[in-house]
């Protein structure tokens, strides 16, 4: 059992925690909390501490896929040292990232055409969260971010998803103009969510063709650039004084959108 | 100007900001940044706390409104003491609550039917606040909480409400069955979001009509008892692994289909 937060391994995990750069350097992720444990795929994990009181009251489940992989007890003094959380659950999984080729964004496992959310500079990582969990909900297909797009893997984030980290294709894209270029090509629909003249109204496009929809910025919104680049532009109509909505809850608006008219 | 963080208004400030039940007694709260200012309807400012910086900086509206209002400049040091940010725009608003009556819930002022939600034991600030927001941009008639939900009036909640707190009329009941009873003499039909058996998907019902949603907390959704006192259970349907949406999400996608519905 470790129990010295001064241990070179807490050391490690406290910086898979706070720093992107350490998380992108050695490919791990920190996934905190028994859920984001139990839908982890055994094949991603690399590694799992658990704390003490935790480990002696885990449940049977938990117990069993903790049996199949290799874990290491901590005190409680050293799982505080990791954990992103004000209530620890006490079990925290180094998962492995995954890359996705493009095929994999581009193809829904189900068959049906393609529906993607493309994500310019989110800042909130519990919206980026929020956003995967939504788009899985929806049926998705992938989600597509830029460079700038808050890191994927910080804690918080990995929280928010709820899980969907493990199962929604994602890509970050470094080139933009020539992603939605490619996207083009491959024959999807490219809706920039912007509230600028002639957007036609969210709910009027046929999106049961492939589909992607863009998403931009909390407080900016898209850069005119990229809204120009977009097959066509669309708003979700707002009453009162509301200038914009949740970037968040505009992606979900229009995935559930897209979602209605596939399932009619 | 104040400069001293132990001056009385500024210890009462700073309860105003952490104590729900100072914000309670006072029949005041705190409304943080420039934005939550200049929507602040006049009417309902008690004062207003601007750090020196920020009122040198400020621009001609700001000014205009500033000129309209009591208020006190003070240090930055005092401002960090009073904000709930961690990039303070340096301007503090204390605005008097505002008590709705029930009509004013029932009765959009377009002259539309009611489109009210129900929210159940709310617990994240940030949820609740994004809820009015949507609320407000969907064009419902008002917000109805149980009063185990999150006190509305916290800083978080009210940013991120981004002013829509101003407009959507909102009230708090201790009784959820005398409430919902009401609603339904009134001619409101319920709707819960519950995954239960026999729900119907959410985009089948005809929402034209009043209508109220019911939403529950976060991790355990709506309580047993209040999915059985609707008049009707909708589903709102989710692929892959996903178990639940975000109960902001959930709101929000319930809403812009009602809203939907009525444009269409």
């Amino acid at each position: 059992m470790i129990t010295s937060t001064a241990n070179k391994k807490v050391k490690e995990l406290a910086e898979l925690s706070v720093k992107a750069k350490a998380r992108a350097e050695t490919g791990l992720f920190l996934a905190e909390g028994r859920k984001l444990f139990m839908e982890a795929p055994p094949e991603q994990i690399e590694s799992v501490y658990v704390e003490e009181n935790a480990y002696r009251g885990a449940d049977t489940a938990m117990r069993e896929k903790l049996d199949r992989v290799s874990f290491e007890l901590v005190s409680g003094e050293v799982f505080r040292k990791i954990s992103d959380t004000m209530t620890p659950q006490g079990i925290m999984t180094v998962v492995r990232q995954k890359k996705y080729e493009t095929h994999a964004l581009l193809n829904k496992t189900d068959g049906r055409a393609a529906m993607l959310l493309i994500l310019e500079n989110i800042q909130d990582p519990g919206n980026l969260g929020t956003m995967l969990r939504t788009a899985e909900g929806a049926g998705a297909s992938g989600v597509i971010m830029t460079r700038d797009t808050v890191d994927i893997y910080s804690p918080k984030t990995i929280r928010s998803t709820m899980g969907s980290v493990y199962r929604v294709p994602f890509a970050v894209t470094e080139d933009l103009p020539g992603t939605l270029a490619e996207l083009r090509a491959a024959g999807v629909c490219i809706y920039a969510a912007a509230l600028v003249e002639g957007a036609r109204v969210y709910d009027e496009p046929d999106y049961r063709k492939p589909c992607a929809f863009l998403i931009g910025n909390e407080g900016n919104g898209l850069r005119a650039e990229t809204v120009a680049q977009a097959d066509s532009r669309i708003i979700i109509p707002m009453k009162g004084c509301v200038e914009s909505l949740n970037a968040a809850m505009a992606a979900g608006i229009l995935l559930y959108e897209a979602a209605r008219q596939r399932r009619v």
